[in-house]
């Protein structure tokens, strides 16, 4: 999938995507980047709303565990089970969630567990940027369960 | 403040609570709830976006605070600090934050630092509900720094 493609999929199938005014800056099994300008995003303080915040960052985390699943030819549903956000500065322009390298034997453990056991858990980390500088951690986790061929989405 | 009156509040500064449709059910002093349809909020399968369930509980969160400051007269700036969610169960229609009441000796600590340090941290814990079953709890650390007569917000 191109960048184009994911955000086409991002915003059509995920509409509070394209409220916040997704654009994906990259989108492989590497990492995922999605950037949001603030005026969708504004909140009381003409900064950023820590629920968008909360919300890029966790798009950009199932985001990057689909394409990479996708890129492993699993077919599976993904869905978020925890996420945790820390506000660290306030922001006040454009911003973007950008996943943490997942460490290959972290992944490799996932894989495992949903080919053997038809569901895999794995955490996901992303920072939120604004202007250069780092402004939320974000931490999640995903579960992926297996779907019989056809039966996943995307 | 009325519900009617909280929920143009929101809408009006927070677009993203526009984007999410957001219906004011509750909005006092004792507790905050917050519904959302389904429609603006979906993800890719047709359940409840997690990134949705998160913006609409810091929302509740925040409510609260910013009500109950208001009340005691403290004109402050309130921002979210850290959200966590966990996703119990999957949301299949209207979902609805509703926080938990807040401790007094927690909510007159918190008051206390406000008054004496010009800040203070509170901890805020909600529930997201869909067609009357548990789906997802909320915790949510929100910071108050208290600011000259006049120079806060709502």
């Amino acid at each position: 999938m191109t960048r184009e493609e994911v955000e086409a999929y991002l915003k059509e199938h995920i509409p509070l995507s394209a409220a916040m005014a997704i654009k994906i800056v990259a989108a492989g099994p590497d990492g995922v980047s999605i950037e949001v300008p603030l005026g969708p995003n504004l909140n009381h303080r003409a900064t950023a709303f820590g629920g968008s915040v909360a919300a890029l960052a966790i798009l950009a985390g199932w985001t990057l565990v689909h394409l990479r699943l996708k890129e492993e030819g699993l077919v599976t549903r993904t869905v978020v089970q925890s996420s945790s956000v820390d506000y660290d500065a306030p922001i006040h322009g454009t911003f973007t969630a950008v996943t943490e390298p997942v460490e290959p034997l972290k992944w490799e453990k996932f894989v495992r567990a949903i080919t053997r056991h038809g569901k895999g858990r794995i955490g996901i980390a992303a920072n939120v940027v604004a202007e250069g500088g780092a402004a939320a951690r974000y931490t999640g986790a995903y579960v992926a369960i297996q779907g019989r061929k056809g039966a996943g989405e995307g």
